[in-house]
């Protein structure tokens, strides 16, 4: 599904937005590392897998950005070109995957981290809902990596099994526990809920594109762009709003 | 835009502006981490996002140093010789706004924390300046990327209406609120108003260049020192003014 | 034993997992050293510990991830191609046994410490540990380095002497030492002698490949597989149990 | 000035004093972060101004560096012959008037923050001193880019005038405040003034040399050493002076 | 000395020893870093000159690293045939004492700050060995550096007699302080002595070799080996011995 050529316009276009992510990321971590003294310790946990989670994507996006700069090469002056797939040097597409595979799961455990509920209850959202993450991408997997348009929707499938459930279960159990979040964080809570949806519905509709037929250069780059705003909404944002809530309770708890 | 050729003096030029820019962000940033337990935790919001500010600004120098040093190439013994555009490396222009989409309503924040306004008053001005500040960039993206003097005027005069709001809501703001400031800071809270008007009027300046048919490599070199010189003035020198301002504050309330 | 070739599948395979190896590690790390201050300062030295070592996997891996680049190449283009030995490079397969020689005794230090047991017994166990780990990958190096599957049996043999020692007094002083630990961690320590046996007997299956004639490239790619998931195992993955039971046995000691 | 060949020898020769002055910058900041607790607040912002200093220069050394690698090449076995300027490769001999713009008015900042005067004459010197500083850099670069030996001595005029008005002030009030300052640190802020004359003299020395006529690669790799050495005395072990000075005074203050 | 040729397995034996001095002595660092806390602040200025030496050291390894990787190549594929010296590319052996310049004072100082004498025999003890050991590196390199073992010879008998009169010192002045040491340390400093003088004896052997006519790349190889297992001895474990006793002693200061 990588295109061929590049116009030079669509190069930079997909240069810049993988550079944005990069900065994002990187600096949400450390935002979050300077600003965590001004958090409750009770609130800190989630403050740290916030800080790892964007700190694991701006690893993962320093090295995608290298493998886009070396994948396609203009030969002229300026770059002014179209740009080609480079000799020996592919883009990886595989990398998200990796990238996923560890943070998917940590952005759940975030999440139930800040609202802070029993201890009894924490535990089992967390013994269903990781290994359902884990699932999902290790599904996703073969079906991302196949050039068979069956496999890819077969695989597609399956892993839609699992995000259908996270989904279900994120969704009963925010909506549950809002009752007994103070008022300050409520509405905040409430929304970050379309965030998720917003945000992780990107993936599996990317993952479609190939099967609908939408393929080209175009297609391609608006992909990318779609997965880098998703990214940022997905774990820069959504770290923000966390910090926020640990902020509203911190202030809640001890004014 | 990018001239053909460079003699060297003009490239050592660029190349001596663009590392100190990255000096001058980096150890700013380095500074205000270390310095900032010298200030009372209500103020630290204001320093932690100017760490931030700067941080960003580094790490996006960084790549503006890199693809300079790539996009330009002699093939004259020690560098002695012109310098023409590289094969297949252009000087990456868009990638300034990438930086300003993070950092301009991170240094609107950056001032807003500083005053330490009513909490209402605060969430009011944050809501009109940073949704004006990101609509600026966004708007003057395109022009910028088009070889078009038209799309070029008009995509610059359409980003010039928020910035010109933007202005407006800052200076009335500022002058307002400085009665409520301590007298020890009020001086400078006043002069950080034409640190703003004077850096921040480099960039609507420096687009217009172009449509004056100012070109030539005099014109860009030229270009490339004054976004150098501004980025200084309103990222690294206006944190440090923040830190003066907090310094005091501080004082001010625990002496 | 390296392939004289991969297919571009396998090439990306191995490359995913070495560089899952390098996020794994790493952040595993940056999370130990923001969680520390949650752990009493009597329980420090275990985790102080867990985040050298996952450094100095991370350092290594970084290495082997370059190293793994380098040494395989595509002439086609996208790097669709198969993937040849460079001119030049290789894959340093002796490079994990420097990194074990670090590792190991510090792994077996890290549960020694945990454990908090009365200082005589702890001082015994480590002059008896530390010595038959380092003869143990000592006697391993030469084995692996050798072409000759006879040196190479030979020094297997010799290096599985210490190998049993070690898991020997490892189990029989772990299951000792459950009856003295707060009944809150008991469970997961005995657990943690399974991840052990797991985890590193990994290792020594991988050095028998070769003797059993497993050879080719989709054995060698199983076997980068088997190690990659395996450091993560005995590394990362144990120091956050690590990191459990001190956060439990802090939490018993001062609740 | 810069020389078309140099020996092995003399290449070596540069290159380990560079490095020499990256590992000495770089290790002094390491050394007074993690040394700074051990000094009183009120002595700190001296300290950190050392850190930024000495941490600005390892950054410039880094550069220059990384310029004099690339600017000479030898095509002997082993770099055993002759280096010869390389092709599209200049060494940048303006990067340290970059470095000094930035550190020299730090270095007089450092100064006056350890003496702790009376604010008000804090103020007056920073008047003062700083913008002299600036001058005599800002005056001294037209003089160090031109190829005119009259252009190099008229502007080493210039630039010298600011440089004596700042030698006068800093020795008329060092031996000033001298009768202020505790007398465990006297003797050594006298000698001080003798360090700061001996290191800062190196500079119009070394700018001196084209205009007397004393080229050649010998000239010049002695010109190098004595950069490398007076900046180390300048910046690494000023700085180290100026922490044993505030480490007294912090005894002196609270023993 | 250095030899025109080298099998892939010594290229692969110095490669793996540089990599493993380099681990050492960064993770030394950042152990110190993490436990520093644990140490009374009395006994911390011996802990922050370790940080700072193995800092150096690591600093100085990675450059060595790098400079063995460039000068030597293999063009058979895999790197699988012999290394010759690449063209423009030289091992530089002088690296060495530009480490030791700034390592060897600091060890000795670091010895005498975890000693805690008082503070006259402290002074004494500086001014006597740190003059000797600058002199004896510098006497050293030019002898390092020369083809001719004439030369060679006169500046080791030069340099060996700073480096018997620190022995000297150091023997005395340790073996007469045991007495004032507290009783749970003194076998360690005893033991200390024994550590010194076994790491440091290696390299004034090293330094005979070629005067011995030892030449050939076995012996080179194993050389190599000899520094890289001395600098690990003489900072990085010596550096965990001093931490030891500082633990120690903090623990009889404070139980
Ligand atoms: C349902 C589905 C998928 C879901 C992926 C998701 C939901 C990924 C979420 C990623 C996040 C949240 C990243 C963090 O930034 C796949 C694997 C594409 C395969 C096709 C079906
Ligand atoms: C009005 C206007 C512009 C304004 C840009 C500004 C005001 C940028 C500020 C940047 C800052 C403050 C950077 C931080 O260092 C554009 C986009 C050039 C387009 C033309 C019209
Ligand atoms: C018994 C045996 C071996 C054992 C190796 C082990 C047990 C390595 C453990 C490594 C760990 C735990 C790394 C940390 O991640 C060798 C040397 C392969 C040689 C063959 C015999
Ligand atoms: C008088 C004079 C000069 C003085 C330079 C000085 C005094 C530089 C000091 C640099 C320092 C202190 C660096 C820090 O390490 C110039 C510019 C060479 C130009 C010629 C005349
Ligand atoms: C006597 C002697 C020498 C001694 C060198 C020493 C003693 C170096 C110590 C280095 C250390 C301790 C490094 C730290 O890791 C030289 C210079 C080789 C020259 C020949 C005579
Ligand atoms: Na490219
Ligand atoms: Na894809
Ligand atoms: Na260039
Ligand atoms: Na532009
Ligand atoms: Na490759
Ligand atoms: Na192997
Ligand atoms: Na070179
Ligand atoms: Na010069
Ligand atoms: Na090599
Ligand atoms: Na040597």
């Amino acid at each position: 599904m990588i295109p061929d050529t590049l116009t030079q316009g669509q190069y930079d276009t997909v240069y810049n937005f993988l550079s944005l992510v990069i900065a994002s990321q990187l600096f949400t971590a450390v935002f979050l590392v300077i600003a965590m003294p001004r958090i409750l310790p009770r609130y800190r946990q989630a403050i740290t897998v916030a800080i790892v989670v964007c700190g694991i994507a701006a690893y993962h996006y320093f090295r995608i950005f290298d493998s886009f700069k070396e994948a396609f090469v203009s030969d002229a002056a300026g770059g002014a070109g179209v740009y080609t797939q480079a000799v020996g040097a592919s883009f990886n597409e595989g990398y998200r995957y990796v990238d996923w595979l560890l943070t998917v799961p940590l952005l759940l455990l975030e999440l139930i981290a800040i609202l802070a509920l029993a201890r009894k209850v924490q535990t089992s959202l967390l013994l269903r809902l990781l290994p359902a993450a884990a699932l999902m991408i290790i599904l996703g997997y073969p079906g991302e990596m196949s050039d068979d348009n069956m496999v890819r929707g077969i695989f597609g499938l399956l892993s839609t099994i699992p995000f259908l459930y996270i989904l279900f279960v994120l969704f009963t159990q925010l909506t549950k526990s809002l009752a007994s979040q103070p008022a300050s964080v409520r509405r905040t809570l409430s929304q970050l809920r379309f965030l998720i949806l917003l945000s992780w519905g990107v993936y599996p509709i990317a993952f479609l594109l190939p099967i609908l037929n939408i393929e080209g250069s175009d297609a391609w780059v608006a992909m990318q762009v779609g997965y880098s705003v998703a990214d940022i909404l997905a774990k820069a944002v959504y770290a923000l709003i966390i910090f926020y809530v640990a902020r509203m309770k911190s202030y809640d708890d001890d004014p």
